[in-house]
């Protein structure tokens, strides 16, 4: 890699964050030129604070600061506004521990002084000491919709958290991504930088608003042969969360073979674990070149090793 | 007092909060017949959060919740929140204990829900306990509004707390009170009770909003015989906060006889401190019938024993 080398990764919650982590791990000073463009379809308002969890998440983990048990929320936490909000008859569904809501409360006080997504990730970012760039891929706000079986369309946490994604998908939009912006930072990564990851998220609910944001997927066909995606799908199985089974509810294979028909457009490398290394050529055959290696990442130095394969592949 | 007698007093922050305390001693059962009807011109929003300081002085004294050292916030207290989100650089010139932050996620919540101030407060005095019904006097957004010497207006926890009420008042008004309306709880109590109290509150700027809203001076003047007022200044000075000031500032007069100025057409009896019983005269010229008695409130013993000689004044 040279001196000046940039690396942009398109990134949505828990598997975003861990790859993440193995990069700044890999790139070590370099990282300070690397971004991530991160899903923020998933925000939503609780208590009248603005949450952002794919954010906070990949926030917390670069930041050495997430709880390893979750993979989301602060590492040692404290629950004293839940239990007493508890006890007042609150909602208490969505569980924000002591330190979480700081940054809530700090993301909803400056945006209610007009600062954008944007400056206030870049704010919060700095204070926890994360060595990358966190974009928020529009500071317009964008909603994940779910049409779930039996009860018409909800919110995406109320899917994903309430209801901890059981119950059969039916349909997604992602309302207000017609005529959100992509912001300009966002833009300027994906056009400038050496190498575009996408990171092993959700292809439907993580990517798929990122791609949503006008001029998101053209920039990122436009850089296609510097693209590499890494497949969240091993073994027919998503490592965590329903992406498996919202791929085949929605009509797509859950498998490395489905993603790459969902990526093959944008990306000309797919790296894939060794566990799928039979589909390779099924892979080829789409139109990408396919890397296989371990994408499991129980520890940091194997998502290094992972974020370093795939910076490789597309040299 | 008959079974069926019913009190209602006009209330602001933590003077008025030591009375009610003292009145719920002094009427036992019976108070559950009784109502305050509570400033809300003090209501803010901060980090998105919906702030009721009155309420919330009156509710947590009243459910034997309040920090006895500061007579505001809740007993307990952690400030795991604030101490991160001073962490972060964000705003803590307002500090929200984590049990205090509960009260405004709840709030916040169901009003985003489109619960009424006046349902949400009922709903929080259940759980924590709260023997009297605490009536917001309007659910309509009211705002104390402070022009200060030197700064323009701002607004008036910006005055109060983030500048230590330390600077010179130049005038008031209650932005949006010209258009809220009471609410039928608050015109009911008034009209309906056996007596009604003007608590030792800020004339100016806790018992002054309540009359802004358009109905309630009215209402007062219609129940003046039943009414009685408590004196919050004794030998010129408040027992807290800047009333003695403000009230100077603004034209009036620091003193009991001021307070029978500004309280003559609604209330036919004023109780004073036996410091301030050479005023007992001037007042009586003044056409109110005047009570001397002990009104600095050192202990729930005394701040019932002036609640008892205050409901006794009208008999």
């Amino acid at each position: 890699m040279s001196k000046t080398s940039s690396i942009v990764t398109i990134a949505g919650g828990v598997g975003a964050a861990k790859f993440l982590r193995g990069l700044v791990a890999a790139r070590g000073e370099q990282a300070a030129h690397d971004a991530a463009i991160v899903n923020v379809a998933d925000d939503f308002h609780l208590h009248g604070l603005a949450i952002s969890p794919d954010l906070d998440t990949c926030m917390y983990t670069l930041a050495g600061d997430v709880n390893p048990q979750t993979g989301w929320g602060r590492v040692g936490e404290t629950w004293t506004v839940m239990d007493e909000l508890a006890a007042l008859g609150g909602d208490t569904w969505f569980r924000l521990g002591d330190r979480d809501l700081a940054v809530h409360l700090y993301r909803t006080q400056r945006r209610s002084h007009g600062a954008s997504l944007t400056e206030i990730t870049a704010e919060l970012c700095r204070s926890l000491g994360v060595g990358i760039q966190l974009l928020p891929v529009t500071d317009d706000p964008i909603e994940t919709r779910v049409v779930v079986e039996g009860d018409g369309e909800i919110g995406f946490q109320d899917y994903f958290v309430g209801r901890q994604h059981s119950v059969a998908v039916k349909s997604l939009r992602f309302a207000g991504a017609d005529t959100a912006a992509p912001t300009p930072e966002t833009l300027d990564a994906i056009g400038t930088a050496t190498t575009v990851i996408i990171a092993p998220s959700n292809p439907l609910v993580s990517v798929g608003p990122v791609l949503a944001v006008p001029g998101v997927r053209d920039a990122l066909v436009d850089r296609r042969e510097r693209t590499a995606a890494v497949s969240p799908i091993v073994g027919g199985k998503a490592l965590k969360g329903p992406a498996d089974r919202m791929l085949r509810e929605l009509g797509h294979e859950a498998s490395a073979v489905g993603v790459a028909r969902m990526y093959r457009d944008i990306a000309s490398v797919l790296v894939i674990d060794h566990a799928d290394a039979a589909l390779a050529a099924d892979i080829e055959a789409l139109g990408m070149r396919c890397v296989v290696t371990d994408t499991i990442m129980a520890t940091v130095d194997i998502a290094a090793a992972l974020a370093t394969t795939t910076i490789n592949s597309l040299d």
